[in-house]
């Protein structure tokens, strides 16, 4: 009997753990929620109408066809039987482990303000990027219609929270979509006219990149008509708009449209692996793992991706696609060695030098020719950023054919400034106007 | 002040109407609940998951924006004031018009039984397609999960009801799915075995075209191994499958997945239209337009498309695309000359003669290779008839940008038999599997 692996979610960590497994003597079976694998990085541009879904989702059945050793269960895992090594799905069924590799990742969260979510959606899945892109485009289309100047003015104002690399390249996004999508496609409106907030609580926006580069961000971001709020701490958001508290005070922004790109919280699969195992949990519920990625005391439950706590040098190491692929291919690694090791008589044991990640750079785009990247030691702004970010994207999508999909579009988008998937679809999509 | 012109509907007459009354000196209203054009015929391939929604959609403000006399407002128009020549939107507010040109087309229609719906969605809207792809592929999902031998065999049985175009194109797509696409998907099942049935109530498939043709059809698609079954009247749709009344006598269809490609019916506005002027409908609720495409008795309210019948030759001028195109532009070429002849001090009345439809020709496409077509006095089967039905299609994409995406997709999937965007999402995707 092979050994049997389970991995549980399908983004960059369990997909490149899959992937990293595919010569090894294991059965693998990776269980999502969902069929596809979604490029999460380029969600953002699903939401401002720039791609449609099928570009940056790649079906994982077709990912994995030809990976014999391999198999995908749709399904969503509930519990964790950890004395007879099962997963226990929702629908009851239980699939037996030798190896549980977690990775079912991070959703939104709104510290403690539940009741800000219907106002404020933030952007992890596929229906959040169409709900999104749905609103900002309403918001316009109801604008339009209004004849009340306040009202209008709140329609045409949006309010991005967060200042990380998610909130600066919706920002973005809205400001050129503001400027140059739709420059020509009103006839009561200017939609150049609207008003785009960037809200960060810290003292400058991409917390995480040097400062010199959020300064540059920051100065684009103001270029393309974006005000940038920082020291910004949000207290209540409704069906009014934001309400913060910055250096001057309190201070109100009346807005139709406000999008959630702040804090992260682990998904609660982690708290199920804690109660069951006793593992520590950190405050926004990343699973405390040993230098191995494993769970202490129990070697064969390795978490990978933005689920798990990995402290490297004093720091977290950031919930980044490039870590958790890191990680995903580690743990395959890990995995294999321990089977080479049982088999050649070794004592189980950790076989393998402890994880490391290795920050090969950060990038994040703002707009047309503009985005800052940081490669190695290297620093870039402007053109040459927005090039390298374009290059690095399109070489990490999956599928060769979405690679070529997006390619195009953005080629398209370039030249003429439209955005062809700004369609409003769906529930909100189909309110009366 | 110049000719106040409102369009409601951006389907293909409403929008080829609107462009065609680019040059005359008119101010165009163009009205849609939706912001977008949907490229109708190619919808089915939504549903199958061949190409996204975004692709087949284009903005009806892109579309029009460089056209200085139109602009595009969006709302439902939920009545028409005669008297005052006003429409009346969802919001009570009130748009003038001195021509009103109606061409809200036509949805599904289950013949009296509106409880079938739940059962067997039908294909009108970008909607109704995410949600079919949906029930497709969450069928095979859930048929790779079952142990049940009948729960199975029930989830791999596929019914389209409607053997006219779109039944005959979804059926086909579906042959092509689970012979091709998903053939190295699944490791408990094999998708090859699904049973795809097409129901059609009268005497054989595509009814409007050409006897040999419909055979040809017929032939490719047992080739696909879709089951035809003509002269199949059903009576019954629920949770459990189909029951219909065949020559042979009563039969049950047991399947989880049934697709409505039957009857269609008018868009409400003809009703109110009918109460406003007293203007005939027909069963369908088809609005009896005169050979102006007028409403007697209100030479200033033409409608055009799926919600107009007329009768040509003793037989209605069917509801496809062309034939909406063609009224469109009549419509627009109608208004123009009566302005001329307004202003050059003639009488009012019909200046140019009646609508006469020109049908160039007719296209189903079966699958890879497969299609039938009809032009003018020639028909075609085979290779030849796919190519021409590629090659028309793509010729009447109205966005270059959306013709070049969808021409790759198509490379692609005509080589590696992949479908990228068979994406199980929406709220039925999110159901627990």
């Amino acid at each position: 009997m092979s050994h049997k692996v389970v991995i549980v979610g399908g983004g960059f960590a369990g997909l490149y753990a899959a992937q990293s497994l595919r010569r090894e003597p294991v059965e693998v079976t990776l269980i999502d929620r969902r069929n596809f694998h979604l490029f999460q990085p380029l969600l953002y541009q699903v939401a401002t109408g720039g791609l449609s879904p099928g570009e940056i989702a790649s079906p994982l059945r077709f990912v994995l066809n030809r990976q014999k050793n391999a198999r995908v269960l749709l399904g969503e895992v509930v519990d964790i039987d950890i004395q007879s090594r099962e997963v226990i799905l929702a629908d009851l069924s239980r699939l037996p482990y030798d190896t549980l590799i977690v990775a079912t990742g991070a959703t939104h969260h709104y510290f403690g303000h539940p009741e800000w979510a219907a106002h404020a959606p933030g952007l992890k899945t596929v229906e959040d990027a169409t709900e999104i892109r749905t609103r900002i485009l309403l918001a316009f289309e109801r604008a339009e219609k209004t004849t009340d100047h306040a009202e209008r003015a709140a329609l045409l104002t949006f309010v991005v929270v967060g200042g990380g690399p998610t909130g600066v390249e919706l920002a973005g996004a809205l400001g050129e979509i503001s400027r140059d999508t739709l420059r020509a496609d009103f006839r009561s409106i200017n939609p150049a006219e609207a008003r785009i907030f960037l809200l960060e609580g810290a003292d400058r926006l991409l917390q995480t990149y040097p400062e010199d580069l959020s300064l540059s961000a920051e100065r684009s971001l103001i270029e393309l008509g974006v005000r940038t709020r920082v020291g910004a701490k949000v207290t209540a958001i409704d069906g009014g708009g934001v309400t913060m508290i910055t250096k001057g005070g309190e201070d109100h922004i009346a807005a139709r449209t406000v999008l959630w790109a702040a804090g992260v919280q682990a998904s609660p699969l982690g708290k199920i692996l804690a109660e069951r195992t006793g593992v520590g949990l950190d405050a926004a519920g990343r699973v405390g793992v040993d230098g191995w990625l494993a769970v202490p005391g129990h070697p064969q439950i390795l978490v990978v991706g933005d689920l798990a706590r990995v402290v490297q040098d004093g720091a977290q190491v950031p919930g980044v696609a490039p870590a958790a692929m890191q990680q995903g291919r580690y743990a395959a690694r890990l995995m294999a060695e321990r089977l080479r090791g049982q088999t050649s008589g070794q004592t189980r044991g950790q076989t393998i030098p402890a994880f490391r990640y290795r920050d090969k750079g950060s990038l994040a785009t703002i707009g047309r020719n503009r985005a800052v990247a940081m490669i190695g030691r290297f620093r870039f702004t402007g053109y040459i950023a927005w090039l390298l970010w374009l290059f690095i994207h399109l070489l990490y999508i999956v599928e060769f054919e979405s690679r070529v999909m997006i390619a195009i579009q953005w080629g398209f988008a370039y030249f003429t400034f439209n955005r062809g998937a700004r369609l409003i679809t769906g529930d909100s999509g189909r309110t009366r106007v």
